[in-house]
Formats: C-alpha cells, sequence, structure tokens
C-alpha cells in the first residue's frame, strides 16, 4: 500500500546536565528528526547540537513542542486555553527556529509532544489550536499526527500539510487510540515484532490491537521510533533496512506528503 | 549635539498572573520597545500581546533577551560560558520572533538585559558572545548598549549596527558605568531632573555622576525609560514633549543607527 | 447558627520582582494566613517574611500548597498521579515549616491553593492524597476544605481535624460549588454584598447562587477573603467590624475547630 | 591518623524523567547520603524515594541543597544576596525534612551543592549565611565542608558542629581547592588511584596536587564518592573494603563529629 515511508525520530530531548536517549547514534537510520523546543525538554545548547547532528545527517528537521512541564516531561494534560496552546507552540518553533537558522537548517515539520499530541488526536479545539499557530508561523509546515485521529481530521479541512503517524513499538487500543504507557503491554520491546508491525501497516494499512484484534489505521506516512528505549539504535537500523528490502522507500516526509 | 533620539522602554514585563509596568499606557510615548523574552520575565502570551500592542502604536519592536532567572529577574549575574549565552541569546530572539511574524511586525534590535547588559558592558567576551548570537541570527538587527561601554567597543570592531543607549533615569558612577540599583541614589524619579539630564546628555553629551561631577557621554542614539516606577507614564509623556519641544526629533533609533 | 468564625486569606503569593497583594495591609483584619510555598507562588525571600508578619499580627499560619506551575498560579488541573499530588503537598508542607521553625512560630493549618483545592472538592482520591500527606506529616494540622464538598466528607471519613471554608466574594453554582472564575459575576467586588452574604451564610447557614436560588450551606468554620482584589484591605477590615457588631466572635480556626 | 572515615555520596539527583547516579546501588557502600532537595536537581518523588532507600540501608540522611539553578544543576555561582542563601538553605531543609520526617528518619548533617559549596569554601559571607540557616533551623545539624577551607573556619568560630570532607576521586590545587571540573586531569577514574589517595588522606592527611606535588590535609571527617561516573558502584564498594583492610572503621558521620 505505501511505496514510500518516513521514520521519525523525538530527540534533542536532553537537559542540562541530564542526557536522555541515544541522539547521535540513532540519527544515522531515521529520516525525521523532532526535536524538543525547551518546555518539557530540551535546552538552548542541546537544541543547537541537535540541529546541528540533523543537518550533518541530512535528516529532515520538524519541531517537537510541548505544554510547560519539566518535570513531567509534557506527558501530563494541563488545562490550558486554547490562546495558551497557540502562543506555546508560537514560542517553540520560533525558539527552535533560530538554532536552524544559526545552522543553516530548514523546519519542515512539527510534532506536539506528549500530552498535547495526544489531547490534539481526540479534542478538535486543541487540534484548531495547533493548527493556528502553524498558520500564523508558517503555513508551509507539514503537522506530524497520529493516524485516524482529531488532528489529522482538522488538519483536511484546514488544508494544511500534514503526516499520518503510526507507532509501530506502541499498542494500539481498538479505537485506535495509543495504549496509555501506564498499561501492561503499552510499550513493545522487541524487535521483531516492531518490524513486523510496521511492515503490517505500511503493506496493509492494519495494525494488531492490545486485546489481539486488527483494526484498519489507513495510509501511513511516518512511523516513531523512540530513541531512549534500551536497543533503540538497534531497532532504527533493523526496521530501516527491512523495510527497504520489503521493496518500502524510506525517505524524508517532505518527500511524500 | 544630538538631533535625534529614540526613545525606548523594557516591557512585556509581566509574567502570568503577575502584572509588571504599565505596557499599554506607556507605548504611545516611546519609539522603541524592548520586550522581554521569558527568560527572565515574559510569557508566550504576555510576548504576543505586548507585540500586538506595539505594532499598533507603531513602535519599533526589539528583543530583551536575558539570564534564565526569573526569580532573580535576570538581574544577578549567573558564571555562564560564551556558548550557552550565544545560545540564550538565539533561542529567546528565536522565541520573540514567531509572535512578530504572527502579528506581521519585523525585529529591528536587540537589548541584552540587568546581568546580561551590565556584564557585557565591561566584558569582552561577553560581549562577543551577544554579537555572535546577533550576527547568526540576523546581521542586520542593531545591538542597542551602554555609551563609552565594551559592548559598544565590540560592536564597533565586528561592524555590526548599534545604538548608543543612555538613561536619564539612572545615576552614572564617574567611570560611565550605571550606580547599582542597590545605591542610594542610583534611581531618579524626579520628573524635571529626568528631563534636564536628558536634554544635557542630548545637547551636551555630559551626565552628572552620582557624586556630583559631570562626565563626557558622547552621542546618545537612544535615552531608556523605566516602564514600572511610580510616574513612568507621565515622566515618558513629559520627557518626549521637552525633547520634542528642545528641537530634539524624537524617532525610531532604525531611522537614526 | 455560629458564633465563631474564622477570617482567612492567601497570602505571601508575590514572587522575586513580582509584587501581588496588599499582605501588610491586610494582616491585621484577619485570622489565618495560607502562605504560598513556591510552586504556584511565592519564593524563599517571600516566604520567611510572610510568616514573619502574620507572627507579627498574632494570625494562625497555615500552609497553602498548590501544583507546581507558577506561569498557571497553580488554577490549572495538571493531571497528576497521587503520589505526586502526597509528594508535593510534603515537600511544601515542609519548605514553609522550616520558615515557621526559624521564627519561632506554629503551622496549624493547611489549605490547597487553587486547582488542586478544587478538584479536591469534587474528587475523592485527590482528597485521599491530601489527607495522605497531613496524617504523614502533622496528623494535628487542620485541613481547610470547601464547604460539602467530597474534600469534607474524606476528612470526616479519616477523623482528621478540619475547618470548613465559605467564600463571601464568589458566587455559587447550585451545587455548592463555586462559580469558576471564567464565568461572569463570580467574583463579587461590593463591598455591602460581601458582608450581607458573609452574615447570611454565618446566621443561617444560607449561600445565594450563581443564578439567583439560595442553597444551604451548612456550619462554616471560616470565610475567605481575597488579598489581591482593589478594595481587599477596606472590604477586610469591614467584614471583620460587621461580623462583631452582628455578634459574632472573629477568631483563629484552631479555637473553632 | 584517622581511625574512623564516614564515606559520603551525593544521590536523589534524578529529576522527574531524568534518571541520574545510581542511588540503588550504590546505597549499601557508603555511610552518609547528602540528598539533593529540588532546587539544582531533585524533584518530591525523588527525594521519597532516596529517603526511603537511605533509611533502608541504614545510610545517614544529610540535606544537599544548592543554587535554584536546574539547567545548570547548581554548579554555576549565582550572585545571590546573603539573605538568598539563608532562605534557599531554609526551604530546602524543610522540603526535605518532610519526607524525613513521613519516613520515620532522621536530618543529620547539611552539605552545600556545587557552587554553593565551592564559593563557601573561599568565601566568608556565603559561609555565614550557610551557618546562620543552620543556626535557625536545627543547631545540632552538622556542616559538611571541604578540608582546609573558609566554611570549616567559620564552623569553628560559631561552635556548631561539621565535618572535614576530602575527595579522594578529585585533583587538588596546591592552595587545597578542588581543581575546577573543566581543568584537565580534576576527576580521578581510576579506582586504586582513588583508593590509593583516600588512605593517604586518611592515614599522612596529606594529598597530592594536580601539579604533583604534596600539600598537608589534615583531619578528615568523612570522604565524598560521586555517584554519577561510570565504575562508581565499584569504586565504593572496592574503597570501603580496603579502608576496613587498612585498619579504618568506617561509619556515619554523627558517629565521628
Amino acid at each position: 500500500m505505501n511505496l514510500k515511508v518516513d521514520l521519525n525520530c523525538d530527540l534533542g530531548e536532553s537537559f542540562g546536565r541530564y542526557k536522555l536517549g541515544f541522539d547521535e547514534e540513532i540519527m544515522p537510520h531515521i529520516t525525521s528528526a523532532n526535536i524538543a523546543c525547551g518546555f518539557h525538554a530540551g535546552d538552548p545548547n542541546i537544541m543547537r547540537k541537535t540541529v546541528k547532528l540533523a543537518i550533518k545527517n541530512n535528516v529532515e528537521i520538524g519541531s517537537h513542542p510541548g505544554l510547560p512541564d519539566l518535570l513531567g516531561f509534557g506527558r501530563r494534560w494541563i488545562e490550558v486555553e486554547k490562546e495558551d496552546i497557540v502562543n506555546y507552540m508560537l514560542y517553540q518553533m520560533g525558539a527552535l527556529d533560530a538554532f536552524i537558522k544559526a545552522e543553516g537548517g530548514k523546519m519542515l515539520h512539527v510534532k506536539p509532544h506528549g500530552a498535547l499530541y495526544n489531547k490534539a488526536a481526540v479534542n478538535e479545539e486543541v487540534s484548531e489550536a495547533i493548527i493556528e499557530a502553524i498558520e500564523k508561523y508558517n503555513p508551509e509546515l507539514i503537522l506530524v499526527g497520529l493516524a485516524k485521529s482529531k488532528m489529522i481530521e482538522v488538519s483536511e479541512k484546514h488544508k494544511i500539510k500534514y503526516a499520518i503517524e503510526a507507532f509501530a513499538d506502541r499498542a494500539y487500543m481498538s479505537d485506535g487510540s495509543l495504549a496509555p504507557r501506564s498499561m501492561k503491554g503499552s510499550v513493545i520491546t522487541n524487535i521483531n515484532e516492531i518490524i513486523e508491525r510496521a511492515i503490517n501497516m505500511l503493506k496493509y494499512g492494519k495494525v494488531k490491537t492490545i486485546d489481539g484484534k486488527e483494526i484498519e489505521i489507513g495510509k501511513v506516512t511516518t512511523i516513531c521510533i523512540h530513541g531512549d528505549t534500551p536497543g533503540a539504535v538497534e531497532i532504527a537500523s533493523n526496521l530501516k533496512k527491512k523495510l527497504i528490502e520489503s521493496g518500502i522507500e524510506v525517505t524524508k516526509m517532505v518527500n511524500i506528503v
């Protein structure tokens, strides 16, 4: 079904003295990097370094804005107003863009992080806020959203560019949402299972749910790889290899959308 | 001596529930606004609102980046590395620029805040870091620095645009630096005295020091008005009026530099 | 109905350079101070100063812990775990107690702030977390909770001391909850209306709702006065005077519970 | 020279999603834990967990307060006032004590962190501020300070309890201060060298400097082990074993001071 797919990874999630993820090791195996912008993770030095690394590896750069909650890593929903979301997004996209500009690169996509991403997947107003920020900042940016989600639906309505994302290493609920991290079995670590799921998604548009059913996921533009799990680098390099062997071209999302 | 002068004010220094300064009232009486960027003051909503206000009042917009110290309002020096300064500056300029872009304006100058400004006034490496950030981000930006300071000296060397700033409401030391805020008499609140000092600076290039001497201050491009003191609005409106009456044109720094 | 009532106020809500509220002016007119602990407002210097001020004015000291969200002033619910609440409470109570200890006072009550207070009013698990923190830290502390709320219900079950709070300057919904701040008419500023509502609550156990009905509120231990509204000081001093004139003793909650 | 020594380690330095150090693994090999208090590292959940772990391992608990600079991990000096230091210390000691109280333990010592520790080693006013906080909070607490430092000198003058600390894994300058981390060779990782240095310190009161000389370090109460270096656990377990074999009793500092 898909002849082309992007492999994206959330990177630049270290903070000050705290190191998170295997950014340098994973960069050669992906095609798009979503870089944290300092609200839920990342800091100015890390952002600069990660932008440089992406450019060096010819990886597409996107911003990865989150809620202002370093303590909760942006994974806890905060009852913000629509105006807050628009402005938090603008702030973070602008901040990251300064480093991209300084290093001679280009921001091509945006992927909201954690609770912002998950809330937008089911909430129209949150999706509208995210898209308003993109339209105000740079209407050429590609918005990365969960397959079958409200965010994709609202993106279509607004006629902005979007990439449909699926998670090969996260379990799905039968409604197409991701199983919460607190649920047993929500994160898949077996490398063969991850590869098999990815190929099943791309070739047949299907994914197995946490309770053993299979659901339609539709067309997928990009697959997310987690960069901070043990074995992340091995998963990324193997996944890329196997996809290519299966006849799927692995390329930046800007070449697909 | 000066036929033209800019009146600048540090604005957008509120944060969340905390209100600081009389932004709306003072905006009509100034020609340039230095807008806080969220590290020492300001937040995304405040930044957006302040940018809108500046555009509405036809006031020149500049960024006002500071050290990451909300608790200390950016007034305490932190022993940062050169790399930190460059990246803190890039981050904050970019973040503010997103709001300026969203509102259809243009960033024309940069004025470092508090401890960053004061340290740069006497320290070459800090000045170099600030200028490196500007050169990387947008070499057309005007850097606002204290008259006779190291920052102006380094700006000349780098051939970047700069505006020479003087403070009509702050007492000077005999070496041309500002008297520290902790010193009695360091902040001048008498409106007539402020106006007299401003005119003396602009017409004769001179300023009285805290110990009663008079020093040469040289050419001045812009005078800083504090927006958070009682009487700030009255001071601003009177100063502007009196300067015009004295035959000095009050205009944006972009028209002077 | 009530012969005694406590007047409490949330104080110490300034932060660094940001001043909020009229702490010094309002202190003489209240009997209990709820002091912010640095998560949603307050900082170490402010906390120390506010503790001193309370002791000087013979005002009962309580801690006023909130969610870690300075930007949102602790008014936005964050999807925290039970463990988070317990530990955020412990941290903040301990921090405040250090200043109370240093100044020779005693912490006698706890009043959760903002979103934590409002969520606990309707949510059993959040109430349980708050009470667990109190039981672990100091089971003698009085918990201040909204009249008719889940928090009072859970306090009774746990047999901890509690004070029943009513708001004379906030509008009520017909279910006994506070009208959200975003709702028109939710904050009452007319001084006579506030006094009348307070006396109605204390004498007859009733309060008018935002849609004009009257509901039973039951016994009330303490009335909250907001210290940051214009006229706050006048409201406090008048309310105290009128209550005394009405034959109601105004005294610390420790003397009532 | 020393018949008894304490082995201390800075622990609880993780934050939210960010893990730092090998707390669980190292705890069995030390006698005192200095627990971060949330300003430069640590958060309420981590603090609680670390306190529990220390109690379980019968390790003496101390607070490890730092400057409010998570981004800089408390390693950058900030130009704070004396009052700030006193109050930052009180806040953090109190916060940690809440968890110790909740878990049924006892705080017995205080060791300032990073820039606060290093500044106090050479600055009398900073030492005075630290000691003022201890005297106000709990004059029975043992203050841990660098051997031969200003902090020890001021502690003697104030007649508070103190523990003299030496670093077996950090290079010394010829004036007895620690070589800055930015200096090559400042951190020693070779396990045999660390053990040899420790024994040399304890038996002969001497330490080799970074430029190859040997200086007198005097009596040492406690040796600091870094918990976040590769091999930290092995270093700790070996050091303890070798010290015991050398006839030195390894015991909590409360048993020595």
